[in-house]
């Protein structure tokens, strides 16, 4: 459902990158988003919310690290890149903890199972556009 | 890439509607948001940035719109209808203008093409949500 | 700290509307939307997060539509009031919801009072930014 | 209208910083978000947007950067600073190219003097606190 690829490619300036790279990242980053959004909340809804606490948190940043750099991601007319390569740095930051966190849990909550999922899978989409956009 | 649906099934708590209908909703905004991301971009860079001034700012708008509502609905822990249908409206109708002025821009800029089909597709997706869900 | 009436009578187009009114409402939904970030991340600190899961969600829907509406209500080149009507009242419902959530805590526990005056301070200026916009 | 200062003070959870500071770069934060986010609406509004294409553009990263910081600091329940400082110096990068860009437009543009100010003291206000919760 995602037109990141489409919306690169009909773009009237043409990234100074490998565009498959970039349209990846930028999907995994809205898509962590929400996956992130749903485990905070179905953390919440947990019987054991109290033990969930830290779970939520790291949520709660993870998609706020990754909406932004999702967005952020999405424009490339004038784009500058040092900005860019200090929020990916944040984004690969926050889904790393995010991830590490979920992976705790993931053994007796699916929901954690998949959000972990969805945190490493960014994280290394960050790492990859990092290292292609390296200084 | 989304992983809206595996979400909802691994919930505690079950939704009180068509889990299907829900995800698909939650997918559209999402992606809906990242297409008006790049369209106001793409238009931004265009050498005729002049005249695309109402369709970056509906673009901008719809974008906003879209990932409140991706995200109030990604959460149905406690959740408060009355609250919710007001944002769907919103949203539907932000998708509703934006995808009316990318139209106009179709025939001669792909990315308003891409976009138009992106805002008309969750604009039904919100219409079919607010419809299971009329109070 | 805010500038929204700085940035107003600077903009090259004027509002359509008293711009008092406007510049109040736009500080009010950020200002929202910040207490009841922090309001949501209260709770989850407190012993008792068990008896506040209703009121974390409301808060984090209400932070979801402050920040839609006070971004939207920040631009006004070419603006549609159709959508913003529409994103008003959405927001004017959720600042109720967690409005009248957060008084029932309000007694016991200041962050919930605090939230609860944010909240329905930015209720009354999207209520009144509504009858100066009646269509 | 901010509350941040008094969120902190009836927060369940002292923060292991000083308050003032933090409260200060909260809203230094969410001022700037809606200074940003006014100024790109107003750039798009004048005849001279062919011109103004890379200050929009470096508006609406320094608008996300800014939001996204300024929610993860109104969070403190488990705050991990590993993910807050990088997520700090993203925004403090993207207020110092926003302000420099800004600058070179305020003889001629009231909107982009008043943000200029807004950016290079949110910038001020992360570094701040950044050396304040240096590792």
């Amino acid at each position: 459902m995602f037109r990141a690829s489409e919306m690169l490619s009909t773009h009237p300036r043409q990234p100074q990158m490998d565009a498959a790279a970039l349209a990846r990242c930028i999907e995994e980053c809205f898509a962590c988003a929400q996956t992130c959004t749903s485990c905070a909340d179905a953390c919440l809804g947990e019987p054991s919310v109290q033990e969930l606490v830290r779970c939520i948190r790291l949520n709660e940043d993870c998609k706020t690290a990754c909406l932004a750099t999702g967005e952020m991601l999405s424009r490339h007319t004038e784009a500058e890149w040092t900005v860019l390569r200090a929020q990916l740095e944040a984004c690969r930051q926050a889904c790393a903890a995010c991830g590490a966190e979920c992976e705790k849990h993931a053994g007796h909550m699916e929901h954690c199972r998949v959000c972990a999922d969805a945190c490493r899978s960014c994280e290394r989409a960050c790492q990859e556009l990092l290292s292609a956009v390296a200084a």
